[in-house]
């Protein structure tokens, strides 16, 4: 078994600058493109934790909390807070700050899992997480709990 | 009280041709690409259904089941299931099809909340749903329960 | 000889949504960005119906009769209408929505000309048109007198 | 009536480089991005032909006679044609080069008829053609014939 | 005059994922999309420093040191390293990282210059840099020199 | 050694239309935009001027002369200066135009180096420049001037 790897390797800081081209037709910013760029963060994410290339396997929480306007910077924080055998989940923050007051609102949460691939494209283990803080065992013990109620609804919905 | 609408309303086909532009670097389409296209025909739905602006309040599950490739049409359909007073679910069910082949193959499914805004960007209130087919009523219920849950987990987790 | 193929066959349904992106300095919907989903609709109908990859010969026939604006959604309906050993007329009809209003507004056609490729990138024999009802006779016949004019204009144009 | 105007005010030359950003799932530059640089030669050369606002009418003959491939040079030149009270048709000849080889090919050949717009994006009068060379006049009289054409065509098919 | 401001206040990091669409012709990420990034990270930066728009008024040296391959993740890293009434420098430096390996290769430096922007679009007063560390003055001294060497050149060849 | 070739060879006239997609959160023409099509431009000009592929190694000047707007026509010059082996400088003057009044403003002028590349992406000899007019020589020597200050630069600040 390999050795495990502490969730800090797997820490993404994004930033990204609202431009009209992310505009929906309301003059917020447009969903799918905040989408795109929570799914690059947590797959950078992943893939550094684990040293593999991987695919999104499913979103299952993301909730848009604030709009987010023109002009604003948008923050994104990957880490991977659960691993199971071949898959990992990531938690992204999103907080919007306007940069000329400074002020920071949390915008989005999101949970999405990720499956490591080998060379051939198929599903491979990845190491344990090294859970030290008591915020990483918290994290473990909550994405644990939202992989059995997705596994659930997945039973029921699909 | 407004009069109830019925889901065949809601109905949004898309369909998209995966160009080069829409890869990952492992050579099948960009998840977040997806995830922009499912939130567009979502978005769509909702607004035809209440006749008003959307916005997406959250994804709460939303699972790649089969890898897209260069070439591939992808047809989304998308369709209310659920409200309730100024929300509703949409769901999105993404095949992917080789038009060589005419092969299709279910690719992903999600479901999406959307609120509806006034002119003020306020919430407001939506026409119920006209249930009149076994299938409908059986959405609604599942939809129903997956509410239920998502309010518990956003309880817990956000 | 292959047998005829229905053109219920080749029938393609896309939707988008006119987002800022999309808009030209005057406030309404760039003409190259919706020739751009014309073509995509137009030539996943062609591949659809030959079962083939195909490549865009001529537009002869593109008229904007209505502007396009932000929010609307734009439906795109094609349809193949003839064939010729080769090469096939696709019709394209666009609709702007206000998906607000339900109102529709007819604000597109488009006749394109596809030519169906085999695996070394020649032109390839494509089966003929399985014509049924009398709509379809009719897009046959006047799809037949537009590639009589347009190969007589490529003569004398070219 | 305004004074005529020379076409060589309207001349336009624009140069893009094929990115795999332009591909198409075979491998050649897709041709509904070959069409928007089209829109957008045509449309500056219009404008700057009679100093106003102007929006896509018609695309009435747009052959695609050759592929063009990865690193090519792709250039386009346009120039008013013909006018007639509120509208013109501009040519837009569009050459493909190796730029390592510098050989080039013609690609396409395409005309597209513009309206003038004024203030409150209502058709205006524009000023006449100054015809002076041979080529000129030749060039105006084709344009009207394919006008002339083009009405009946669209008499007919729309 | 304004209360001096540390230079970690303008501290931006951002990551993003080299895709297919960022590729040149080459098979290497595209210079101008390297530089588009380079481009919003300092103006982020810029931005944070002086709570205020700002306008990229110029790029002195920006070196492209290796290249970028597909599915590599770049990160950019900016700070203001010096400031001059309404105009301030911020340097950036860009790694590319293979997310597999953890192997880091240096990529690009750049020094932009940005002026800060009142409500009216007119240069105004920006607060001075607050200079601790040695390094941070080292900055400030070697961008003193980039800046009279810049005017220097200005003058002599615009 | 090759035979020289004139500057007028790699001449390059780049045209844009200023669409809101090009945008900044402050309404005018986002730098990162221009940067890139000014990357387009000279990497054209330099590649046909020695008829291999090149790769942007820095720019040592570009500066943003006024602000461009939506609407505007970007005209882009691009030409060779200077070469020196494997490398070459390109200058690239940048012009915005209003086209309903024909005025052009100066925006921003760059100077950048490329260097070219064999088969196997190595760097190769290009040939020398012709210098024959008066501003030829005028030019080469200016550019002379900014490879040494920018060597000495880049020793003292990379």
């Amino acid at each position: 078994m390999e050795k495990p790897v502490s969730p800090s390797r797997s820490l993404v800081q994004m930033t990204e600058l609202i431009l009209p081209n992310h505009m929906n037709a309301l003059g917020t910013a447009f969903g799918g493109v905040i989408m795109s760029w929570i799914d690059i963060a947590a797959s950078i994410s992943a893939s550094r934790y684990c040293s593999k290339n991987v695919v999104t396997a499913s979103i299952d929480d993301l909730h848009f909390l604030a709009p987010v306007h023109k002009g604003d910077v948008v923050c994104l924080r990957a880490q991977v807070n659960y691993t199971h055998k071949t898959s990992m989940e990531v938690g992204v923050r999103v907080t919007a700050e306007n940069p000329r007051t400074q002020q920071h609102r949390h915008t989005v949460t999101a949970h999405l899992t990720f499956v490591a691939l080998d060379e051939n494209y198929k599903p491979t283990l990845i190491p344990p997480l090294l859970l030290e803080t008591e915020e990483e065992k918290q994290r473990f013990k909550q994405a644990e709990m939202r992989r059995k109620w997705r596994l659930e609804r997945r039973k029921q919905f699909t």
